[in-house]
């Protein structure tokens, strides 16, 4: 399998972190975005979505989009168990990471890190949403161990890529003392070392 | 199975197609977001995101997120081949219309239709990325009958939804001829009128 991708972005940071666990071997190809590097023909030939992280299986077949990919690469093993409503409420919350959190934590990110922005410089309506979303996650991982289920889960993978880099986008977890156990647990369990939170 | 949900709500919508197509019987409870009624303690305490659509079974338990929702009623139907391939190129797929079409295609329709704005009081950058997620499904769906595989699938209803009422949001589909053909065949096959495009 070969991964097209940015060490640096929290969305393609999922496939790397999901297949090291699963032991899945891979080519990881850099892919800069800011040189237009994922909209040449021969890339959008792959993947006509033109986005990173993408992967391409040993037979030539292509998927893209963060976690459909690490739901994919997941299939019959502990990151999605069995279960059918387990799963769905693991795309519950795959989907609630794409729509209500990685447009307001990872762009304000983006706009600090690869923009040169500073904190103040962020726009205010997506400070505000990504706050809320962060705050949701607090209140959805008090009293729990991981975010579905009993075990670590795709779930937590999809929410952990840009929680534990909040703090690069300007974001302080210090108010959510149970998201940043849960970030220290995920990262334990994934053998990553701390992002800093 | 109770829907919550606002009938007007592309997103909402998904969930009525889905159940109607698979002759799932469900009871639908309106939800008038624009009054809070997605945000009492009774709704927030069946799903914290305090979003709809969300789906309650029989037993009790909830399920939100549009997408998460028609997947989870599409198991081991044709609306979702067993094939985990082409389950993950339908998820990538669904990711991709919640992330780069409903904030630009849906969100214009939401700032007319609720908000009453004109069409020319739309956002330019919302509307941009909104012809550009139309331009791609056109790339996309030329040459084939539906998204992904031979039949209709999740992904289908998932982009119909908002992309049936794209004109709505002051979005011209008439430079698309086969997204529109589409869109009647989608229709077609799920026994609904057209919406006008």
């Amino acid at each position: 399998m070969k991964v097209y991708g940015d060490r640096n972005s929290g969305n393609c940071q999922k496939i790397s972190f999901t297949a090291d666990f699963l032991q899945i071997p891979y080519q990881w190809i850099d892919i800069d975005i800011t040189k237009g590097e994922s909209r040449t023909d021969a890339y959008l030939r792959k993947s006509p979505m033109g986005q990173v992280p993408m992967i391409e299986l040993d037979d030539g077949r292509c998927l893209a989009q963060s976690n459909a990919i690490i739901r994919y690469l997941a299939q019959g093993t502990s990151l999605l168990p069995d279960d059918t409503f387990t799963q769905a409420k693991i795309d519950e919350l795959l989907f609630w990471e794409q729509y209500s959190h990685e447009p307001y934590v990872a762009t304000s990110r983006y706009h600090m890190v690869y923009l040169g922005r500073s904190k103040d410089e962020r726009e205010a309506w997506r400070v505000e949403r990504g706050e809320k979303a962060l705050d949701l996650m607090q209140r959805l991982i008090k009293g729990r161990m991981w975010f579905v289920g009993d075990s670590l889960s795709v779930a937590d993978i999809a929410l952990l890529a840009y929680t534990r880099l909040a703090h690069e986008g300007g974001f302080d977890l210090n108010a959510r003392p149970d998201v940043k156990a849960w970030i220290m647990r995920a990262e334990m369990a994934l053998g990553l070392p701390p992002a800093g939170n």
